[in-house]
């Protein structure tokens, strides 16, 4: 247990924007500090992957820190691929709880879609091994996961439709979420004969390319939604030595930190925003959450555990499938929708949701971090 | 002060290199936990700047973690342009006095001679703000850094072969330099006669496009050479927002942080590895850090001051100048010159070194950090 609050956020609009990636970190940083009651902030971290290849942009910290006016802060960008954002709220809550910082912005930001797929590909398989991974494979993240379908589907008897009633699912939670990518209605059955991607993943069932930003401020004390605890670790990023593919150890070692230096478990946690960079990883993720056993996850999500009225609800953000993925403003913004579930004000609110858990994944499981936040004054 | 200490260090040979980003981390990191006597490592944290463009390959943390089979200990890259590898020793130097972790390794490294001098260019550039700097003004590195240059002399009465002073200093420490990348002997004639890169700048006053990685491991306890503080400040990236281009007020302002934590002044320092991308930024170094007055570096150097037999001794690795600068690498290559500086097993060592300082700038002054150190049991 510890010490540090959530005491401001803010986030821009996901999708394919105007804005650069300063102007949206500028946007959603400033949203923040004016919700924290704007408070002497000590340092500034920033979650980016690829604004160096596809932004032409690196010192975010710098750059954040300057443009509002914060004067000769610490700051720094942390990159974890697909967990960057996650990493920089993790390594600024350890740093607040140590008492080296008392209040720290963290923000995360992707700009992506003023490029074109293949180079955006490109910049993302740098999240893969190339020398040992991708160099021999030709693998994709759309072509991992669905090998991971395939063979998930092969074990343990689900079908195409469960991964679409995680799509569908997500997209009936981002309806509500004014700030989501993709907020249409759609059915089954249009998820179901969407265009293939890489099979059996359709359009659906794959994360966006997106540009956005969020940002939060912690804080010593009690002024907020509180963080229990952070667990991260790291996995292999070569396909070829993972065991079994079924499992992504960093998820349930990350997790598992996170239960047990927050002294909870699965059982107590209200409602969760987890890494569904790809339908088929939603269902993956519930499990090594310790939510459903190995390989009962599909029936958990077919049974509709997965939602409001079910066992613990899911990505009522929208998740990374609906809401978008602007990569390194996903870890925050994931942040972002269970403290607005712990206040009482998120799009889709969950009843009684005192304890929130969030986990942010990069890379095929590369990494995972994990934070868990019990409401204020709790 | 603080109860942490580096307990090992590894490094390989700076220049250009056939081997990828991936071996030269695991080369220096293996070297360092060998030496460290192969503690458990609760945590990898690594260094770089450009590995996404220049290297096709991100998510180094989980990596080089994995390659070293080090399980699934938590890992991150940080990045704040050419102090990105000084940022990535501040932060675990931060957890590990926190008792976050107690053993860290921290590496860095850069792979950038497999690109040509357009492409490292233009991905060096991104250490500036391209939205309101770089695209209005067309500056390059050593663009900004000649115009300093020629700024400094009007001001300050200096001239070129001051200069040509501080590059031929750093070239005859790197000939004692096992791992340096230029070695050769040379005259300040030559030196002065050089191609011209930047008016005053020639070829020998700017760092040079390096290959190379550098590791150490940190420790809770006194089992090395003592971290006594950390200093970070953040500056503008803007060049056109700099009141007064003679001043570095990141480099001042690290320095005055680092200096207060430890409690000791310049006066107490022996021994400096400090950034010097350019000639002219070591002598506007040496005066932001409190050694010589504003507009008498210069003179410090003509009188020979910063060198065996002065006043402090600086960059006696060879600098960045002579030794190289693979970016990432830089900020953990200049602390293990300090450590064996004082572990007496330095080349060029410095007699009673006693109290080290270095200094890692990123950027334009976007970035400065600063460690001091205390030798081991004192």
């Amino acid at each position: 247990m510890s010490d540090v609050s959530v005491i401001g956020r803010g986030i821009t609009t996901f999708g394919k924007k105007d804005e650069t990636i300063k102007s949206m970190l500028v946007e959603a940083s400033r949203k923040a500090i004016l919700e924290a009651g704007k408070p002497k902030v000590d340092a500034v971290f920033v979650g980016n992957f690829t604004a160096g290849q596809l932004a032409n942009q690196e010192i975010l910290g710098s750059i954040l820190t300057n443009e509002l006016g914060l004067g000769n802060v610490p700051s720094v960008k942390m990159e974890g691929a697909c967990a960057s954002g996650g990493l920089a709220f993790r390594h600024a809550y350890q740093l607040v709880k140590a008492g080296e910082y008392d209040t720290i912005l963290v923000a995360g930001a992707e700009k992506m879609t003023n490029q074109d797929t293949e180079t955006v590909t490109h910049a993302i398989n740098n999240a893969m091994d190339r020398e040992t991974n991708e160099q021999v494979s030709g693998l994709t993240f759309p072509g991992f996961f669905g090998v991971v379908a395939n063979r998930y589907m092969h074990e343990f008897g689900a079908e195409k439709k469960h991964l679409a009633m995680v799509a569908l699912k997500n997209r009936n939670y981002a309806r509500f979420n004014p700030i989501a990518q993709f907020r249409k209605n759609t059915t089954l059955e249009e998820i179901m004969n969407a265009r293939p991607v890489t099979d059996p993943l359709g359009l659906f069932d794959c994360s966006p390319i997106s540009d956005g930003a969020a940002a939060v401020v912690i804080q010593r004390g009690k002024n907020g939604v509180q963080i229990l605890s952070s667990g991260q670790a790291s996995g292999t990023p070569v396909m070829q030595e993972v065991d079994n593919m079924m499992h992504i150890a960093a998820t349930n070692e990350s997790a598992n930190k996170a239960y047990e230096a927050a002294g909870l478990g699965p059982k107590d946690i209200d409602v969760i925003e987890l890494h569904d960079c790809f339908s088929m990883t939603e269902i993956i993720a519930i499990e090594e959450l310790g939510f459903f056993d190995k390989g009962k996850g599909w029936e958990a999500v077919e049974k509709g555990l997965t939602k409001h009225g079910g066992m613990v609800p899911v990505n009522t953000s929208g998740g990374l499938l609906s809401k978008g993925h602007p990569i390194g403003a996903t870890g925050i913004a994931q942040i972002i929708q269970i403290v607005d579930q712990l206040n009482q004000r998120a799009c889709n609110q969950v009843e009684h949701a005192n304890i929130g858990l969030s986990q942010n994944l990069g890379g095929t499981g590369a990494y995972s971090v994990v934070h868990i936040f019990g409401k204020k004054g709790a």
